[in-house]
């Protein structure tokens, strides 16, 4: 059981997310025999203006995904009112990417292709003529009233003519997550210097404050790889002319191909509401919608006229930079048009909303591709569609375990989630922040408003400079994870459910208790395991949190290896873990190529023999996508007299530098 | 300047907020003449299935309203897309009173009668062909730049056909609030002894246990006037039969009528989310929605068949008892219906959410009347046209200031806002707590969950049960401001800048300070003063928060007296204060009537002079509503042999209890 089936709810308008994203959906993926979920089982109703699907649900299902989340993985129960915004503090559908695709433990997914906001209602909603009622309790006596029904139906509703909807079949959470990913057009390549260490820089330093910055961080032996510009770059900002400030930047591409020269690219803070003094600005405002942002007009990016000039302006201004950090275009809410404003497309603003972030992405991503180049960025709104689109998001929240769990569900919508450093109370936090964001997508000091240098707390300089280094030993690992993703749709980082569906955590049962202030519906929470995510196909980052000196750890079925001692471990343990170390644990058979300060590859081999194959290419050029790259078939045994391995090079029109291979 | 208009929208459906509720709006107070805010100022345009409407904005207005709100009383710069919900921790629109109408201090106030969701963008939305546009600003330069931008229209959309729009002109944000609440049918006039003490007892409780804890009270001194059962009173509760549990009250109405005799009433916990067990089940459901709330069939109580039903199964249930609480009515959303459930009336799910705590007030203080007794109770979910019924709101929240500001906001939207007592972590805490509750519409221990008793901290019962007992000496008072909010409007409880315009706070600047993850826009918060409010036409309470044992008090224009000691004050001022009291202050002129255990009135007398009138009736029935009264005309002036009042009785059908009357 696998694949993908296409239905079509009522008359789908030619609005669907996938659409509007401009997504290429790879339909050669769909399978054409009978769906086995959707022979009878899903029901469809139109309601007054309304679409209403009924799937069904057995209470032993977990479900998850339905968009970037900070609270919780598990979605049974929540209603979900999917609509792009700054996350508020709930889990409730406002979010960056309110992603309408959700997979089932039973082994399938379900994607509806709206880009009007839509609810979900997860097991929770039950009908009064319900086939299967619940059983009815009566709270003044049974102790085991639960607040929560158990409804046999997901029900999902939306404004609009009609949808497709996709189904997805999988083996495994990871099978049908990766489907929907393929279905996208596959995960991102990131180019391999935006896996090294970002640096975003005060909000108005000029050329001479980053030039005199970047030496700082060199006479501390930090390199960085890339600079992020933010406001202060532009002539004006909020609302932007996208243009460079000649004052703080007298010759910008000078200035950015000697960083460049260096060995750092630059990236460049934007968001898409356009100053009337921006040259674009006249020309775009046909194409702009009723209200302004912060006195800016908003292009509509459904249209092809609007893209072309912002694509030709940034391309104007580019001046040899290497990517973009997309802001606000998330909300929030007070700040963003109102939802009754127009757009001269004739999309509804709800809409626009919801693809405004993964269009620009896209239009970004192809102000590089059409050059053969690569790029990588962030931004901070996002949705189904943008799997292909080479970007991060991040938000205003600083919270860890939210960090935490934002990794967490980002791996079931085919987004990433930058677990960004800004600042810390304590040296502890520092390094435990920086930890976090070296195992993440973006290794990312932001001190846009700060001005924190990894520094800050000397006492602990050594280690956060450990740490960067670790980022980049685990390069090619974390390359050929990513390569996994654009190949398979696998995200690269993942919570252990999608691999193990045993680990899906547990009710707590002491959550239940009742407070008539905390808890006055004794709700049980699942014990989601966040704490833990897997990266690639056999390492496992158990981070630690500030405060923690010790933590409990659960290790997936089999054996696995501290990365660190490569002392064997199994089971359930308590791990104690000094500072300077994060626990990072190996699967028997597993491989971690890391990369040496000279070049070569230490291959580190855990267990008694293994074999996996590495992906490499120029880690910048698009010639990946006409084949250009190479393998390396790794394998290894371990016998009494050490480890024995051995590297077969497959040469696609690219030559590894990595041909200096040692096992360890 | 002050009279009502109204406006027709487009083609309003019958499904007004008004209608759906069954308020009686009094359209007498309508003028007929032209309206001078409206001529050809408010815009109003139909953009595919919303109606949109812009109401004119001054940036140096102030606007305040939109239901109930627990984080800022002001409204400029927000958003509030209105729906009914448990408050969620955001004034984002989601509350269990999103009442549609908002004040402006420029004197007018705006209602718009739907009862579907609708949006409110207060002044943040500019248009891109604003005539008037914001000045343009740059971040990466400006140290004046403001997130806000200052809109010159508030926005307003919503879904639907059209809907008409009532314009309020006020000299003051009193009168626009006070107008507001008339057209609804005037404020509530509770019994008296929905002014004395309420305590809920614990959800398990039977006969035994109910009269055992009150003689408990009674061995301690306090008198419950009001006892409130809660779910275990049923026979079955979530779902509910609201049907007596035999077990625990085998004879309901004996049981009922021995409080009653001993001077306690009882009040009735229930939500309407009716038990298959329930007698009324068959009957009900073909007038139910589509889906059920915990197992229980939702009345679709726009259907007078419906109420019909439910009316008649609570007189068959009621055994004598005095009111009701009814929970659940607001959401939280994931245990509510769907937006896409269906009812038979044919009204939308939504609009049926917005008004549902409307209706079962209705019909349950119709239960009442109808047999000429009135009731007093509480409720979770409000809306516009509830000023008429006599209920307060209640939530699961429990911050302190949270609970002061709702006092606030809810003066601005004809509900009554109640901060219950349920628990404290410190006996200081206990007593402020219990002191905050005696100075609101509602003096409430709320133990169905904690079983906390008035004496849980036993150094500070005295003070607890010297707080009941000022409580119930300022009943004449109280019932008074009552009186007023019945035929003048004027709530009994409001914030300071209601009637003091001036009092409206300033922006903080201090609160601007750029933060990246707490304040990353650099918002200037508006200081609201919440932390006192007006009691009535002269009495004002600047209650202690737990922890402190000093705090600032604004005195408003002219001169003030210190409750407790008679000290004139004026101005701003630092009050220090023992435990034991509440800070109340009392206008040059006014007069505090206390009621004495031997029923005489004890009318403290403040500054040189001053004359009010005392409403009084009896208290307890509708013939009130008949002309059946009582007036006192009380003065006094002030000389050197001390106060000399005077008290002329006016009787309208009614005697008085209070003839004995001493002036101090």
């Amino acid at each position: 059981m696998k694949g993908i089936w296409k239905l079509r709810l009522g008359q789908p308008a030619e609005e669907g997310l996938l659409a509007l994203t401009g997504a290429c959906a790879n339909e050669s993926l769909l399978r054409s025999d009978a769906c086995p979920l959707c022979s009878a089982a899903i029901e469809c109703e139109q309601i007054r203006e309304r679409f209403v699907l009924r799937v069904p649900l057995d209470p032993a299902e977990r479900l998850y995904g339905l968009g970037l989340g900070f609270q919780s993985l598990t979605l049974n129960h929540s209603v979900r009112h999917l609509r792009t915004d700054h996350y508020g503090g709930r889990d409730n559908g406002r979010t960056h990417a309110p992603v309408p695709f959700y997979a089932s433990d039973a082994g399938y997914g379900i994607f509806v292709d709206t880009a009007e906001n839509i609810s979900f209602y997860m097991g929770g909603a039950v009908r009064t003529d319900a086939a299967v009622p619940p059983p009815e309790k009566n709270r003044g006596r049974d102790d085991d009233w639960r607040c929560d029904q158990d409804a046999r139906f997901v029900e999902i509703s939306f404004v609009g003519s009609g949808a497709e909807v996709y189904l997805f079949a999988g083996e495994s959470l990871r099978d049908t997550v990766a489907q929907f990913n393929l279905l996208c057009g596959g995960g991102c390549l990131p180019p391999k210097w935006g896996l090294g260490f970002w640096h975003r820089m005060h909000i108005r330093h000029d050329e001479a404050a980053v030039t005199a910055e970047l030496r700082e961080f060199a006479d501390h032996g930090l390199h960085v790889d890339v600079v992020g510009l933010e406001p202060g770059w532009q002539s004006n900002s909020y609302p932007c002319t996208l243009e460079w400030d000649r004052e703080r930047f007298a010759e910008p591409a000078a200035f950015v191909e000697k960083l460049r020269q260096s060995g750092t690219r630059v990236n460049l803070w934007e968001n898409s509401f356009i100053s009337r003094k921006s040259a674009v600005y006249s020309r775009l405002l046909p194409f702009c919608g009723s209200h302004q942002v912060w006195g800016g007009a908003v292009p509509d990016v459904t249209l092809p006229e609007a893209r072309e000039l912002l694509l030709r302006h940034h391309e104007e201004q580019r001046a040899g930079v290497s990517g973009y950090k997309v802001d606000e275009c998330d909300g929030y809410d007070g700040w963003l048009w109102p939802d009754h404003a127009c757009f001269p497309s004739g999309h509804s603003a709800t809409a626009i909303r919801n693809i405004f972030g993964v269009r620009l992405q896209r239009l970004l991503t192809g102000l590089f591709s059409k050059r053969g180049e690569r790029t990588y960025g962030l931004v901070r709104a996002s949705n189904a569609g943008a799997a292909p689109l080479p970007f991060c998001i991040y938000n205003d929240c600083y919270d860890f375990n939210q960090f935490l769990t934002g990794l967490a569900t980002a791996g079931f919508c085919g987004v990433l989630w930058v677990p960004e450093v800004r600042d810390a109370a304590t040296p502890e936090e520092w390094v435990r922040r920086f930890q976090l964001s070296a195992l993440s997508p973006m290794l990312m000091l932001n001190a846009w408003a700060s001005g924190a240098k990894p520094w800050k707390f000397p006492e602990v300089e050594s280690i956060v400079a450990d740490t960067i280094r670790l980022r980049r030993m685990l390069l090619p690992y974390l390359y050929n994870a990513f390569y996994t993703y654009r190949t398979e749709g696998v995200p690269p980082f993942r919570p252990l459910v999608m691999d193990y569906a045993a680990l899906r955590g547990a009710e707590d049962a002491a959550s239940g208790r009742l407070d008539d202030t905390d808890n006055p519906y004794e709700l049980c929470e699942v014990a989601d395991i966040v704490d833990q995510f897997l990266i690639g196909d056999c390492l496992m980052a158990a981070p630690m949190l500030p405060g923690q000196s010790e933590r409990d750890v659960i290790l997936p079925p089999g054996r696995w290896y501290d990365f660190h001692t490569g002392e064997p471990m199994s089971g359930s343990i308590r791990y104690a873990c000094p500072l300077e170390r994060i626990p990072l644990f190996v699967k028997e058979g597993g491989m971690i190529p890391l990369l040496q300060p000279d070049g070569s590859l230490l291959v580190r081999c855990f267990g008694a023999h293994g074999s996996c194959t590495l992906y490499d290419d120029d880690g910048e050029t698009t010639a990946y996508e006409n084949g250009c790259h190479a393998l390396l078939h790794l394998s290894f045994v371990r016998n009494e007299q050490g480890v024995h391995g051995t590297c077969t090079i497959e040469d696609h029109g690219w030559q590894t530098a990595y041909t200096n291979v040692i096992f360890h």
